[in-house]
């Protein structure tokens, strides 16, 4: 009755290095980021979108992507990624080392139109260039569709939409497509159905979940992928981050919070929570708030019960 | 594959008013407590737990039980119940012309222990005169069973254990045993192992989920057991509330986060989930704090917004 994924492993992709530190209002230091990075990697983390090479006039916040990738010091079999919207981001981001790139479409007109001010189709186009450069210099790119489980502009979105667009970043090269709900209105049987119309013509295994807890129905989407088979989610430590485009669509979903539904499902991720949680526990303290995800939180309660008992 | 109730149908126990107000720590006015429920019962709730008969020594929060259950005024088809621990108790909740009464026990020894000094099965036997005595009068009983999914003392839970308990629940003539996660560390794989072991021994109709948020997995766990055909549940408006004797056990699953879920799963469950907002404002507001309850939470982020684009 429930099909988790059969290879009983999870691969997380972290995304709270860039798109969740990107919304933030105040520049996050370039040395907080290198060590945000760092304990992720030590935490047992092999995927982090780490930068962003885009206008820094219109995402300052990633303006230092060439220094933080130039800063970490790499692990073996830790693959660091960045968002690039061209050519010029395409170089360089190969120039930092950066090991993985992704591209973006939406599977709403209206969303794209107002996001990068063009059409899907043209979106998709552009990002041509870039892919075949990629194939060139043998780096892998991953893709993003946004909007898949609805658009703040044009409400419902259908699946055979975010199947089209999905099918034409993977048929154009995307090793993997990231299905992002970018404003967290999807639920269990939505995300069900819009697995099955993507994997109709992509295979499940280059597929992954990208969800928001705005409406707190990321961690149910997640086991429902999961009953589809997919096996592979992004999530942002800590909850950080979300959409600068759609207003009110912060919260991607916790790291912290997916790694525990797999542990507890027997799903391996290879990412130790504890060492996860401190993570998330330094980049909160960092920007001086209190973390969104609820593991993180619950585990917090329970060090201090266990503390103040041993006293 | 997946088998949601096949009824279509889902029930939810309103337990705001008692479970959840009952952990506050200064006096809650009669009159705030009176409208909550009225509010409640607009929005169409028609299961309510009103009050607690118990000692206003242990529980100085439900000391107007009586007062709140007699200002009501009541409507037809709706059934307002209270928490009763003994005869004294079920004398006054009739009195106070309480339509439903609700005993309870837990699934851990020691939780027994710790919360009501004795056994779980001491606990058990006292409530057969309250439930005798019910019959004669024809009131319903509910039972309710905590740390079904884990206890702060003893950590996991055997489901059998469980079963055993909800078993004699059921046959001392409980109508309806409520499974509570009271810690939250319940999972989607646990909840559904639970709910097989349970419905053994007692019909699936006769079983209700009780879900905390404290690690984030609530409305994960509310789908899982959707997915057993499980279609009763209980649930806290604006998520107030939780556990006194379970430290940092907080967040009952919000209303209006399962009434969401329901909607989006085209399950009926006779709830306005605008005017359960509402009430859940209404509530928020008088305790003066933020709601919990994320989708409360989205939808007056959503407002805001469709206000200002009206400016």
């Amino acid at each position: 009755m429930v099909d988790l994924p059969v290879s009983g492993k999870v691969r997380i992709v972290e995304v709270g290095p860039r798109d969740g530190l990107q919304n933030e209002p105040s520049f996050v230091p370039t040395a907080t980021k290198v060590e945000l990075i760092r304990r992720l990697m030590k935490a047992g983390v092999i995927a982090i979108e780490a930068a962003a090479f885009v206008s820094p006039k219109w995402v300052p916040q990633m303006a230092d992507g060439a220094q933080v990738l130039r800063e970490i010091e790499r692990r073996e079999g830790v693959v660091l990624s960045a968002l690039v919207p061209n050519l010029k981001g395409f170089d360089a981001a190969l120039e930092a080392r950066c090991d993985e790139v992704a591209v973006f479409a939406a599977a709403s007109e209206s969303f794209s139109q107002k996001n990068i001010n063009c059409s899907v189709d043209e979106s998709i186009d552009r990002f041509e260039p870039v892919v075949e450069r990629a194939r060139q210099e043998g780096v892998r790119v991953r893709g993003y569709v946004s909007c898949v489980l609805g658009c703040p502009f044009e409400g419902e979105i259908d699946p055979l939409q975010v199947a089209r667009v999905t099918s034409r970043l993977y048929q154009m090269g995307c090793y993997e497509i990231s299905l992002g709900d970018t404003i967290g209105t999807g639920t269990p049987a939505k995300t069900r159905r819009l697995i099955e119309a993507c994997s109709k013509d992509v295979p499940l295994s280059a597929l992954a979940g990208h969800f928001h807890d705005t409406w707190g129905m990321a961690i149910a989407n997640v086991y429902a992928a999961l009953q589809s088979g997919m096996a592979s989610f992004d999530s942002s430590v800590s909850g950080i981050g979300g959409c600068p485009y759609s207003p009110g669509a912060t919260g991607n979903v916790a790291t912290e919070d997916v790694v525990y539904l797999c542990d507890e499902l027997g799903l391996h991720t290879g990412i130790d929570l504890a060492a996860l949680a401190e993570a998330g526990e330094f980049i909160s303290t960092a920007l001086g708030r209190v973390t969104s995800s609820r593991v993180a939180r619950a585990m917090a309660a329970r060090r201090a019960r266990t503390m103040s008992n041993n006293v």
